[in-house]
């Protein structure tokens, strides 16, 4: 039996469909035949998906653990003793970023932009120019504090330019955008599986450049969250090291699926941008104000500001649309009041309408106070 | 529909109950009301399994990933810089402490006995009263290398004697044995999800005492694996500083209740115990040699020797019981050849009778040849 369930206007955990969750209803070895051959498949997708195969030089690591362990990870792994990162910030997960190299260590210059702002070409490219020092970029290409996306390609153009080693952190938008790693010429990529894909939470993963990870001169800074390691052993037998999220796999295995009968990446971005879309025009017409201009696109999650010309209070707010099973999420923004609306996973155009009209409902609640 | 799967005589991984797979079947928001108290409870439950409370001094965390990456974070986290640690090594896992330990810079000495001999009582006291700068031990509660079980109340008590601070790795064991962390004077222990309480691999837990953690003088090492971050982060809020792997947590859930309703520890250990014997004296009967002496119990996973009066191939034995659906287990001595059969997981009398019938079939196949 699958409870109907709350709908999930977040950026992951999401609703994910009924044939994804039974997909995980299984025990199987982590050393079976068959779930070896499940984890193959499943990291040959995720090198389609990224526009490559391991014939154009690139590599897919499942990582155990949150998005933030492959960040992690691949950042410890990427970037040998002595190297320095310039880091790109305009929100939160790049600052995390720039809390990951403190930890280890690495030295870093980070660049950090308004929260509401795209990251400007030619600061990034004055910055590498003016400092001969710095081997490696790291950058998020959406930043699910305000749902802002980046412009990576102009990025990567730029750091190629001056050799520089890229890192991107697409967590919350891989599999809804169009990206060839190779064409981009990005060479670590990391995103998890609770996002774009639709499957359950437990793993993250990240698509690497194999020559480039193979001449780094690496420092081993931790054991569990060596993407070097996981990709030899991977490698050897097909097996992990420790202990996979089996279920989590299995499910994220049928994710795939489901995502390639519906179109793909480009169905997947239409059908987020036909959400998004209806929630913008839909929240516009209830008088809440988007915290982006309209020349940022964001089509993942959207910002909205507390409104100002009602008693609005976000805790009553959030649960008494909880009350009625639709769950938004807070927001992120360091120095503004704001809540998002998601609008991945498994939600249709439907969805968006119920969830407009619950605000509606719970806003004219406010007007009556 | 649950599809009728292998049979997992493994050390995890393992069977679980079909409702613990289907306590999994929900889309739940990480930050919603209701899986906040989910958390709570798991966390509140694994205190009991060990003996002790909030009240009593100790805490209960749940970290994201392998059983690994608990024991990385406890050791990266519980030991400050400078601190040296007396790691008991008899197999596998506790090597990997040592390797772990060396990746991080932390001093060390490690006392390695025999894989298939208890830890010497006396050699671990003369090595904490001749290195006066040990202030820590780390140590396996059960070696699934062998499946040996150590004597860890009597090494507790000789640690605590010296003030010594414990850390003990209780992965396979922790729920099928009766452990008191504030009697025996545990100050970490660690285990996992897809052990014995036999929930679905996804994350590990540590449980720690709380004075012990709040002054110690910690030294940051990773962002992702640090214990006091995730208790703190815990403690906030109720939520998880990073995605939670929520269908794990709520299959463990229902794998608590489930546990509780069945006698707790105490049936879970004799259930074990009684599988443990039926193999044992089946695989005796079939003329296969028990690698550990008759004096050292192991009723989790038991070591068996390659025969050698028959024509045996491992990996056709392994793949003629898995055309059977049974899934057994190869070894990790470093100097023996040998096979594991696990006793844990939903495996019943039944079960093991079934392995062992098929075992002797596969048998009576090589000495055909």
């Amino acid at each position: 039996m699958i409870r109907a369930d709350k709908k999930l206007f977040t950026p992951g955990p999401l609703n994910t469909k009924a044939s994804v969750k039974e997909a995980a209803l299984r025990d199987i070895g982590s050393r079976d035949y068959e779930f070896i051959e499940i984890v193959a498949n499943v990291r040959q997708e995720l090198l389609k998906i990224a526009g490559t195969s391991n014939d154009n030089g690139y590599e897919a690591v499942i990582m155990q653990g949150s998005g933030t362990y492959a960040v992690e990870g691949t950042l410890t792994t990427a970037i040998p003793e002595g190297g320095k990162v310039l880091n790109i910030i305009n929100g939160a997960y790049g600052r995390r970023i720039s809390t990951i190299l403190d930890i280890h260590n690495i030295e870093h210059l980070d660049i950090i932009f308004a929260e509401n702002e795209l990251p400007n070409i030619n600061i990034i490219e004055d910055a590498i120019k003016y400092n001969e020092n710095i081997k490696y970029l790291s950058v998020i290409y959406c930043e699910t504090t305000t749902g802002i996306i980046n412009p990576i390609e102009e990025i990567m153009k730029i750091a190629k330019n001056y050799g520089i080693i890229t890192i991107v952190d697409a967590m919350s938008i891989f599999g809804a955008i169009e990206i060839n790693v190779n064409d981009m010429q990005i060479d670590y990529l990391i995103s998890s599986s609770n996002k774009c894909i639709e499957g359950i939470p437990g793993f993250a993963f990240v698509i690497f450049n194999r020559e480039v990870l193979v001449n780094t001169n690496r420092k081993k800074r931790t054991l569990s969250l060596d993407i070097f390691d996981q990709w030899k052993g991977l490698e050897r037998d097909g097996q992990f090291r420790f202990t996979p999220p089996i279920q989590a796999i299995l499910a994220f295995n049928q994710a795939l699926v489901e995502m390639e009968a519906e179109g793909g990446v480009i169905a997947r971005k239409a059908k987020y941008k036909r959400n998004a879309a209806i929630i913008l025009k839909g929240m516009e017409a209830l008088g809440f104000e988007k915290y982006l201009d309209n020349d940022k696109e964001s089509y993942i999650i959207n910002t909205f500001r507390y409104p100002k010309t009602i008693p609005f209070d976000f805790t009553t707010f959030y649960r008494r649309l909880n009350e009625k099973n639709l769950v938004i999420y807070p927001g992120k923004l360091t120095n503004e009041d704001c809540f998002r609306i998601g609008n991945i996973g498994e939600l249709n155009e439907k969805d968006m309408e119920t969830l407009l009209d619950a605000i509606e409902s719970v806003v004219n609640e406010f007007k009556a106070i």
